[in-house]
């Protein structure tokens, strides 16, 4: 029943991809709308245009490539991820979603296969937000989750604005950036990002959900004062009442769930001077699980870990929610048609939530959604030091195939 | 027996010196060999020439006011302090030392004294060490404790060397940066900076010392992850590990007396997002004490916490000394003549120790030495809410006045 990607191929593509932004360490460095994004976006296009698809650019960048179905009425099957990477991230992350969607539709020709529905292929745009946030911006303008001028508004660390940036590199298209169809269903395969899987001796994940999360930020007001002739009972340290807070966010998760995580991945101090206490400092919080109770309690119980924190300190406090998100449960039939393909093709599989947000939690809003893990080497991840074998990568994709021919074939 | 100094000429002359670089909420922003500094200089030398006495400056850009005493062989009473300013900093830190000196050449003038002993002013180069490091950096190379040409080539945060600055506001005078006479005694005034003559209802300070200090800044190296499906227990992070030290920072002093404190005014995580784990995050210690048994005490126990943090995170770890200072017990003729020079005035003094370094601390090293700290409303210094009223500071220039006419009169 199972048909089978062409390995070799797939491979070669992915190095391919890699050698666009490639670090001297073996990483990837493209950042989104940079001069390789501009880079590996044409070379997407070639490959695509020269596998007979029809690619169109949204407004908002991303990239689609169209391959007709034999059924006029059916829904589209969307499969893709995203192209741009993390500062010095991995060569998998994303990337290895796009290629595997290429790879699909080859494998189609070289099998002589017409499907049903038709298949398009999705870049996103800026999935990874390091260098404009929010992430997954793309696919959440093209779910209508955000505004088009208001995201084009938005600026890099120098002060470019998004807009002028994607215009920069030729990549503003007439589209709206909206569904132009009627679609069916979504699929992406990415690598897990995280250690379940090669934990587990699984070859490849059925991945049935993802992890909703709270983002914050505290930020704790003190006083400035010199650091030798202020004793301690005078002072007001903005630092202290924060490092009080963190080491809370590391303890929280182990009163809540085995699957919960929290992290502060972020610390500013003002004036930052060895000699000075420091007067103001802005935390954040990150708390991940796979329900909602969860994160609305791990959510309640830093905020009061930071009540807490300023009364021992005597320091001034506010906080700001910068993201919430739901957790996600994909649609039955879409997780059926990964977990199938597995079954066919005598891969060992395991059903597992996904730890880190992706474009399909926007495209869940629209329609039916479901994702492929790789194993990932170590859990590791947004670093050089990704790494996937060839081996799991391929039967990664090969799941995907399969799945997405399942579901564009009635 | 005493002398009064002109208290309404005091005041004028440092509300003059308070507008060269003067903010809008009433501090100053003076760094060091800024163009304020430049304006600063060249007002003081105007002030000092025009009170008759002859003004160098060192190739450090040490400025130096001499005034004839009546015995040619008899040393030098050397007094003053800085004229630069922390960034967003107070008006009386440093220029008050300088003002008070003017003071004492202007009344000895209205009196018609002449004293035994030559009387220099002295306004020494970066005392702050916000722009450039080392703090005390002009007074450390002229008592022969930094090497001129080695804190020439220190940069500033935009990379100016020291020597370019100098020269561009004219300052790097010919002659060395070293004693060019024989030297007698050195007395400084300056602003507490701390609460204990407040509270005590003190008028003055005579300052019998100064509190040593270590200072030091550990580095965690953990694993940068993705901040989602990374689970706790496969968390390296740096930032959890620092955050722990910081905390035990605040603790340590509680334990080893009561004039000991403990800061961490600087911190440093990268990457620094708020999707990732902290890979990399830097941070200082600082802890000062009276006596030099409790710094290293406090130290040993800096690093024995840091050890415990990098067990507990499994992060690598390495600490850096950045500077170690001696307690310093000033030279007792010198504290007497402060001691007494407020009896003589009627002024409730209090014997302190000072929790902050100066100028004084080199000087000791080359002359007896003592100084008269002012009160300082809170305590609050290296900020615009610095303030002494102006009753406090005369208190204190009084002092001053009093104390280097008796060490210059024989």
């Amino acid at each position: 029943m199972s048909i089978e990607a062409d390995r070799e191929r797939f491979v070669a593509t992915m190095r391919e991809q890699a050698e666009i932004g490639g670090t001297e360490d073996g990483g990837l460095h493209r950042l989104t709308l940079s001069e390789e994004d501009e880079r590996v976006r044409d070379w997407f296009a070639e490959q695509a245009e020269a596998a007979g698809l029809d690619v169109t650019v949204d407004e908002f960048g991303n990239m689609f490539a169209y391959r007709e179905g034999t059924d006029p009425d059916a829904g589209t099957v969307l499969v893709g991820s995203h192209l741009d990477s993390q500062p010095y991230g991995g060569i998998y992350d994303g990337a290895m979603g796009v290629v595997a969607a290429l790879e699909l539709v080859r494998t189609l020709d070289d099998e002589g296969i017409e499907t049903t529905h038709p298949i398009e292929i999705v870049n996103w745009t800026n999935e990874e937000g390091s260098r404009f946030q929010p992430a997954m911006q793309g696919s959440g303008v093209w779910a209508g989750e955000h505004d088009v001028d208001e995201e084009y508004a938005k600026t890099d660390p120098d002060g470019a604005t998004f807009e002028e940036e994607l215009e920069r590199i030729g990549y503003k298209g007439e589209v709206a950036a909206e569904p132009q169809r009627e679609y069916d269903s979504y699929l992406e395969l990415h690598i897990e990002q995280g250690p379940y899987l090669e934990e587990s001796d699984a070859d490849v994940g059925v991945v049935t959900g993802i992890v909703g999360f709270t983002w914050g930020a505290i930020t704790f007001h003190g006083e400035a004062d010199h650091s030798g002739p202020t004793p301690m009972q005078y002072r007001s340290d903005a630092l202290v009442a924060a490092a009080d807070v963190i080491t809370q966010i590391r303890r929280i998760p182990s009163a809540l769930g085995e699957r919960t995580v929290g992290t502060t991945g972020y610390i500013d101090a003002e004036p930052n001077s060895i000699n000075i206490i420091p007067e103001e400092v802005t935390f954040t919080w990150g708390f991940r699980d796979p329900t909602e109770e969860v994160i609305a309690e791990a959510r309640a119980r830093v905020l009061a870990e930071a009540e807490y924190a300023a009364d021992r300190e005597g320091v001034d406090w506010e906080y700001e929610d910068r993201m919430w998100a739901d957790p996600v449960n994909f649609a039955d039939r879409c997780v059926d048609a990964v977990a199938d393909a597995t079954d066919d093709l005598g891969y060992d599989s395991m059903r597992i939530f996904s730890g880190a947000g992706h474009d399909a939690q926007h495209m869940h809003k629209l329609m039916d959604t479901a994702m492929v893990f790789s194993v990932s080497e170590g859990g590791k991840s947004h670093s050089e030091d990704e790494y996937t074998s060839w081996d799991d990568c391929y039967t990664a994709a090969n799941t995907l195939v399969n799945a997405a021919v399942d579901l564009a074939t009635e």
